[in-house]
């Protein structure tokens, strides 16, 4: 929207480079027909979108073949097929203590339903895990270990290789929940032993929502969340098990994933290190303005050291969706207050009665909306608090 | 494609409205933010937009409470939230003869997987149900009858009243799988006894893929397929019940989803009767062209029976791809051949050795495109068939 500078890029980057918009209308008036279900040339052009995106994808991830990655309607799909789709009845999982609703509720779900036992790792106030604890916690029984690479409450990233390195030597597979790091962290799923990695496609990798996908290692075969058509072995009445089919059943989002395949493309030139850097500066600077208010808390790392683009706040005792309310009414400032989805790491982080204002940092944020956000905070301090 | 005549309209419906691309444009451009994950002023646009679009399929669909719709990856992922959701062990499913492997794929896993009964009901080569049997096979453990509305591969319509009648008086829930009659042909889910409704977005309803939704009946419960993070209850452990919510974990296709409420409003203004009167007419000419050929068959329905758009056949002894290769590469003419994700429809049309052609008539098919195809298909039929 005109004029609103947008701090809400963890839960969807905005704006899009234009060539996302470009791809998705191509999509819709040149070859919009389904991919893998017909030879025409509409169908093979629609096919071949999605083998694009497939390949760019694998390249940034470090991942050897493109069909070993699965398209999904967002990171909830993604981990959902994974978690449910690999964990049985009385196997061990643990999770660390900063996951979103969208790891916590399926492993609860499957505690509740499938008497499957669950450990949450503690975590330090920065967000900081214990591998120590993570090493005592494992069971013979444990098959899965799942972590975000960096919380989308403290923008704390995961020491995920040293986790990685724990997980192989015990034999527990590693699921990165990489819905704050896709496009903004490297990721190389071989170097740092991951197993299974979801992603969304609308954050980090700059493409539109309903986007996202899941890398499962080639030597692990998981039950399909989905069963249904896949263009593939039509007379099989069992979900075929050749990838990327057996994870992908129904019409996939082909203008999406076309949009999606430019914001990968913008990831890979402009390069992780280089979005990183840029959208950590941005949030350094955001910290040490805000730090100079009076009353002003930060949650999370301290400033100098290593964060994905998020910045979360509190104003003294005043409500954090005031706050919110008041920066985008009367500062046209979108950033998101409450939960966002990880009451854990509210506890964690000691705001589990009042929340906290989240401001995130995408490759797009400006010096100007920075400085605009301080003196926002700055005058709503001086007028609300106490 | 420029100059491509696409009677791939049953796998995906091409062209779109206009106003498809312009809202899906309008959404990146202006308020791509997470609908209800904020309360900025782009993230309620985002919400909005939504709702908009559910209170269309509602008004479309006669359902009341437009919350009762959640959104959906496409039609399949909407039939596996219902069959998984819904079917436990010890049930007993019917479902007909004529199914989408969507639909088949989802209860051959719940039978090999939690020993759920399922029995198939027979179908006339013309994919005619027969009533009775459809009574004769309710146990008393019997809790879900499925069938689609329309068959994907013989155009054929199911008496859905009738048969949302019998599971009514019987006690069992009657799902139907609208993948090929969603804004082609009436659907009221009060008046026909429906108790949920799968249905794609970028059929019938002319949106973008990567759409679609399901309705379930506000008095049924369901265990969510995916859980995660909601916007709402962010406390909570376990899902929360408010619909949609309930069903709609993660971040939704917010631009998919405007692009579709504008296919929704075409269908609503132009009228579902309109749209169906004039595929039957396109269906009922090219029929005619068609049986004038000698040696070409047509499944399904006869010439002057109701039925949608879709025009399965087979020339003599050539393959289906090969008649399909054939089409593309010297006609630019878009169909598909082989089984359509339904061998089972095709073990009831005797067509499961050699597949069939399908041409699929949209609502701008025109009388031009539809003479093409006649012509040539004589001219293959002349040069090809023995």
């Amino acid at each position: 929207m005109k004029g609103v500078m947008y701090f809400d890029q963890a839960a969807s980057s905005w704006p899009k480079p234009p060539a996302v918009m470009d791809a998705m209308i191509q999509c819709m008036q040149e070859y919009a027909a389904n991919p893998g279900r017909g030879s025409h040339q509409m169908a093979v052009r629609a096919s071949r979108a999605l083998f694009e995106t497939r390949k760019n994808l694998a390249k940034l991830f470090g991942v050897r073949n493109p069909n070993d990655i699965s398209f999904a309607l967002n990171t909830t799909h993604a981990l959902n097929q994974a978690i449910k789709g690999f964990v049985k009845s009385g196997d061990h999982v643990i999770c660390s203590n900063v996951e979103h609703n969208s790891v916590r509720r399926p492993l609860e779900y499957l505690k509740a339903a499938a008497g499957v036992e669950l450990t949450y790792l503690h975590h330090d106030e920065q967000g900081n895990m214990d591998l120590n604890e993570l090493k005592e916690a494992l069971r013979p029984n444990t098959t899965l270990v799942v972590v975000n690479h960096s919380s989308n409450l403290l923008g704390t990233i995961m020491p995920i290789t040293e986790i990685g390195e724990i997980c192989k030597s015990h034999g527990a597979k590693l699921l990165v929940d990489a819905a704050q790091s896709a496009g903004v962290l490297p990721i190389h799923v071989a170097d740092m032993n991951i197993d299974m990695l979801a992603f969304p496609g609308h954050k980090g990798l700059l493409g539109p929502q309903g986007t996202g996908g899941l890398y499962i290692h080639p030597d692990m075969h998981l039950e399909p969340l989905l069963h249904g058509g896949t263009g593939s072995q039509s007379e099989a009445i069992h979900q075929p098990t050749v990838r990327p089919d057996r994870y992908e059943a129904g019409t996939q989002n082909t203008p999406g994933i076309a949009g999606l395949n430019e914001g990968v493309k913008f990831v890979l030139s402009e390069t992780v290190d280089k979005i990183h850097a840029r959208e950590w500066a941005h949030s350094q600077h955001l910290m040490e303005g805000l730090l100079g208010i009076e009353g002003v808390t930060i949650l999370g790392p301290k400033l100098g050291q290593n964060k994905t683009g998020i910045v979360s706040f509190n104003i003294q005792d005043v409500d954090s969706s005031e706050v919110a309310f008041i920066l985008d009414q009367s500062f046209q400032i979108a950033v998101r207050a409450g939960y966002h989805c990880t009451p854990l790491a509210h506890e964690v982080a000691g705001t589990l009665a009042k929340g906290a204002v989240r401001a995130s940092i995408g490759y797009f944020t400006t010096d100007e909306e920075v400085a605009a956000l301080i003196e926002a905070v700055k005058e709503i301090q001086t007028q609300y608090a106490k």
